[in-house]
């Protein structure tokens, strides 16, 4: 694995010395910000999120947050979703897209009062995009990055650890929800999301200078449950079809592409940016759309940063956006990125380092 | 220093195969992108800069290209600088700022033709921020991602191998002008440019699939000079007050603030963005300015993430963006972003890693 060299364009998270005393050893970038990946026992940490709970450094999931009297309006000029029905104390998963109903974010909105809003971004500037739309269309509200960042507490005893926490009022949280709380005197927002499918929480730290100090709350209250490291687990998340916005998507990519069609609704005003091109995608029908992929062997895979061509006979139908080895299947398996002419079942050929590895096309999720 | 893990929303260079035969150790992300960092010998890649040639994988300098009959118009509202005189061929280094004054990349203009235009962009995303002005002013304009990556030719001796490959046509050259051209088929355009005080070009490589081909042939022809791998030096940067755009910056950040107002023309129109913030912030005076740092003592220090808190007595008057030692001023030196009431040979204090180490203000650059 390669160095990542320092320098102040990537910034350290409110956990950084945390993750550090937990013995992080990898790192990814995301937001312009350093997100923990390995704590150097892979499979182990795998396990700890299936089985039991895990607990990570997300604060690279930056909010921008829109406040004043236009924000909801802005809200719902930017989001692909109808929002109409948003309470406070509600979050959703929205597309963010482009005047062309291309993708640029996969945010979850978060509504905190009704002139205030988050939105927690996957990695891309959504406050430049905010920004310019909200200027040029003369509204009154200021979008900014405030001092929030998420911990994720995630695994099937999370929720139990979270409780013994801030108490059994966590366990009524309905999905994507979230409550305003304290707790030692540190702000948070504590939200049922995460990006897993084994259920859990988020802490959004609400005072960057607190970051041990949760991180520590949590690792003592999580003793009984043996809590542990972890991070957003790149093998369990396409087990279970989540997406990562600018690894699975590309320039190209509309909603319907990647399975974000049931968050997107034609039937918002005109003014919502993309919507008037997503209704003409819809119409046309898309071009490529996303399926599983199983490859043949039972050889492990290391990760990588290119994206494998996917191949029907000698015609490349696609690509791979990913590919890990499953601990649950003993298997190698990836999201293809594939012709809407491709169907779940199908045998495709993957062209990945040299090698020409048979392969299956299936529905997502994996599992 | 930490690993890397990899990812497709990180994507390699088209020079990545021959970093990686040149023996890259490390990287820094960039625009989504990887970029080398090292190549294990950091003194010894030093001094090729300074005394020889160097060759670097700067294909994470994207470009914004603007095509249309809007292209020229754009191009204005997004830059403060005046680009009425800019004629084809030439290039321009401009500060692109938002509604308020706040820089948001400091890009290299390149216009190719009177309706096409690159901006070659530091780190931050200027595809969504010039396709929501475009769209939003409807603008008869296309913002995209063109396959283009630069390979920078740095050094004293690098105008004679950039001579040998391309003819002696290239010493009469202008600064940041630039012309098309091909070697081996291969296109590319060659600008007098590079993130160095030493000299040099930038070979816009046209053609991804390429870099490998291009690399060695700046390779071979560089072998008389004793050309090697490098990369955007951190140390010869800092000496030659370079603007590191999102480290040197932050979300606050005007260019008067970072020497950046001789970029600007405050009597461009006022539909260029920006302009009439910076009109008010020019007329009332700048809160910060950046000066150079020499801190004392001789121990080299270690690049780090953090931006550490520069004080005269017991008031922070500012801090560090970045700190690095000198190898020709065998000091510790840095840029301070530090209140306007500092001056040139102040001391000061800088909090370091638990330290407090005594300090001297000085004017960039320090070479």
């Amino acid at each position: 694995m390669f160095g990542i060299t320092p320098s102040a364009r990537l910034r350290p998270s409110p956990y950084y010395e945390a993750t550090l005393a937990e013995g992080v050893t990898a790192f990814t970038t995301y937001n312009h910000m350093l997100m923990p990946t390995s704590y150097g026992h892979p499979e182990e940490e795998y396990w700890r999120l299936i089985n039991g709970v895990s607990q990570w450094d997300v604060a690279v999931e930056r909010q921008v947050q829109l406040q004043g009297p236009d924000a909801g309006r802005l809200a719902q000029i930017l989001c692909t979703r109808d929002l109409s029905r948003c309470q406070v104390g509600q979050g959703k998963y929205v597309a963010v897209c482009n005047h062309d109903g291309v993708l640029i974010n996969d945010p979850i909105l978060l509504k905190l009062d009704e002139d205030r809003y988050w939105l927690s971004i996957a990695d891309s500037n959504i406050w430049f995009w905010a920004r310019a739309i909200a200027a040029e269309r003369g509204l009154k509200v200021t979008v900014s990055e405030p001092d929030v960042s998420p911990l994720a507490v995630q695994g099937p005893k999370a929720e139990d650890v979270v409780a013994a926490i801030f108490g059994d009022w966590v366990r009524d949280v309905k999905y994507f929800w979230f409550k305003e709380t304290s707790v030692n005197g540190i702000p948070v927002a504590v939200a049922r999301s995460g990006w897993s499918k084994q259920g859990g929480f988020e802490l959004y730290l609400m005072d960057g200078s607190k970051g041990t100090q949760l991180w520590n709350i949590v690792r003592e209250a999580g003793k009984p449950w043996d809590i542990g490291p972890g991070n957003p687990n790149v093998c369990e998340r396409i087990e279970s079809g989540l997406i990562s916005y600018g690894g699975d998507t590309d320039g190209q990519t509309n909603p319907f592409e990647v399975r974000m069609g049931k968050y997107v609704d034609l039937g918002v005003a005109d003014d919502v940016i993309g919507i008037q091109a997503l209704r003409r995608i819809h119409q046309g029908g898309v071009k490529r759309q996303q399926l599983g992929v199983i490859l043949d062997g039972d050889t492990p895979t290391e990760l990588g940063f290119f994206r494998h061509g996917v191949y029907r006979g000698e015609q490349r139908v696609g690509h791979l956006t990913n590919c890990i080895w499953s601990w649950r299947l003993k298997r190698n398996i990836g999201f293809g990125l594939v012709a809407s002419d491709c169907a779940t079942g199908d045998r495709v050929v993957v062209h990945k380092d040299g090698q020409r590895i048979e392969a299956s096309l299936v529905t997502l999720p994996f599992i």
